[in-house]
């Protein structure tokens, strides 16, 4: 084992880069912008030139250098193939490969939720475990699946998409992916807020702090549910029923001994946790039910400490 | 690499015996029968027995003998630890140490579902292929879950348990795991002798071969399928909605290559792939729809050759 290496979480605007020890201390974090121009086809360049740069502003050799960690927003495959990725304006590209050419260093990818399932079993909120899934609670839902120690990509690179799982027939517009009634549906930022306006439609009599703001966002929703407003409470249950019986589901397939929740919602602290662990333990096998669950505790960090475990 | 070893698949009444080399090919199979007295505590021993008998048999010493795999009907965890197993009468027996001391044989051990996944993915319906998920459909509903050429036994044995995910809150009377509204509650053999009660209560004005029966069961159920008998598709419909659509959840977690259905229900032929596979499609992850189906063709011997696996 080498002394460093460097963990590349590429998103949509920015690149985040850190260099790390192979214990896993972050010694250097620093950022530069994803130029999506041409196809996107300066965005691997632009990480192997920030690399160079950094090895000679700290005096490293490559021979130094473990391997380079790179996670994206889209489905990569075992082998480091990306077939496509939106947000980058990229086709098919073969990270792995690319990178190696262009840097002669060992590189390893993955998608990026599933690199943030990985640092936060590493040094997250997962800390200590080996088996986890990671619940990432954004506009969309994320999710990574780690098994032993190690993130499962899946054969179409679709491993940890549990925000796709069908939960409801009681909705009729599609999800992003084209089908109808995913988690990501109802348990995202904006599918609580769909949450709410369905049942601030269905209890139209009963009095809520929600009920006529304009621009209503899921941080207001658990504000409201701290409060013990009423509506509030209700759409918080049907959020932890969703989100908690689609976790128990999952349970019957990995059985992991830890669901870490993170991503924006998260933010609204541990009365998230109190509704899905309610549901999760009501619905999961019973030899899954004693299951811990916890906040991510790495924020936006959780990608370069996982693209960095990729290679450790 | 050493040139042989030994399959071994405890059942609740025979303990399955195969010597294979370490190609993959079963040379030898044999049964003796399990015996529960005493906690079961002859088992291990008897085993240890038949395996000594056999390498005297063919001439062979313990240092040609790569490993001995080992399954039983109950979880065991990734240490070779079982830690209950009704049908053997066991409490805590942990197998491998077990095994080990009494054959001074490298020992490995796994829950049976666990190992006849490993074993079809190996030699079987799923041959060829290294992320599978394995669904036997029995009295009751077991799975094993393999990615990467390992099964993954999970944090409390329960991995592949997928039998238990909640399909349906139709249901009123609970599952044998405690649960209500399990999948094996409605696609198992059993599940779907209840679906067809179910179903002919309610078409009470649609003729059909299944009314009136005494002891209706699920190859009955198939066979009314395949004459086209409109209750029975009916019938074929519902289960292939819950196990399609169980499987395309299961697709946002481990995202397998191929789907293996095997067990008693199995037998009724390609017929039930064509209901699972309509509902599959329709809820799968788009990344996840092209996945294969295939049915088992290891019959009773998945085990043994999943036990082999085990230790190569």
């Amino acid at each position: 084992m080498k002394k460093y290496c460097f963990g590349i979480d590429v998103g949509g605007t920015t690149i985040k880069c850190g260099l790390f020890n192979t214990e896993g201390n972050v010694l250097d974090k620093w950022e530069i912008p994803t130029r999506l121009e041409a196809n996107g086809s300066f965005i691997l360049p632009d990480i192997a030139k920030t690399i160079t740069e950094k090895l000679d502003e700290r005096g490293l050799t490559k021979n130094e250098i473990e391997g380079i960690g790179l996670d994206i927003p889209g489905p990569v495959d075992e082998d480091g193939v990306c077939m496509l990725a939106v947000n980058l304006h990229w086709g098919k590209v073969n990270i792995v490969r690319e990178m190696e050419k262009l840097t002669g260093i060992r590189t390893r990818a993955a998608n990026d939720a599933n690199a943030a399932a990985l640092g936060e079993c590493w040094k997250g909120g997962g800390a200590g475990h080996k088996n986890l899934i990671m619940v990432t609670l954004g506009t969309g839902i994320g999710g990574g699946i780690v098994v032993e120690g190690k993130v499962i990509a899946g054969a179409h690179g679709s491993g940890g998409e549990i925000g796709h799982v069908h939960v409801t027939d009681e909705l009729s517009e599609p999800c992003n992916c084209g089908n109808v009634g995913c988690l990501e549906q109802v348990a995202s930022a904006t599918g609580i807020v769909r949450l709410a306006k369905m049942q601030l439609e269905k209890d139209q009599d009963t009095p809520s702090t929600l009920r006529g703001i304009t621009g209503l966002d899921a941080k207001m929703v658990w504000d409201a549910v701290r409060n013990g407003d009423e509506v509030a409470d209700a759409i918080a249950e049907k959020f932890g029923l969703y989100l908690g019986r689609a976790l128990a589901g999952f349970a019957c397939v990995t059985d992991p001994e830890i669901y870490v929740i993170g991503g924006g919602v998260s933010k609204a602290g541990p009365v998230i946790l109190d509704y899905v662990q309610k549901y999760y333990r009501q619905y999961a096998f019973p030899g899954c039910k004693d299951a811990a669950f916890a906040l991510a505790t790495l924020g936006n960090d959780a990608g370069i400490y996982g693209a960095a475990k990729l290679v450790l």
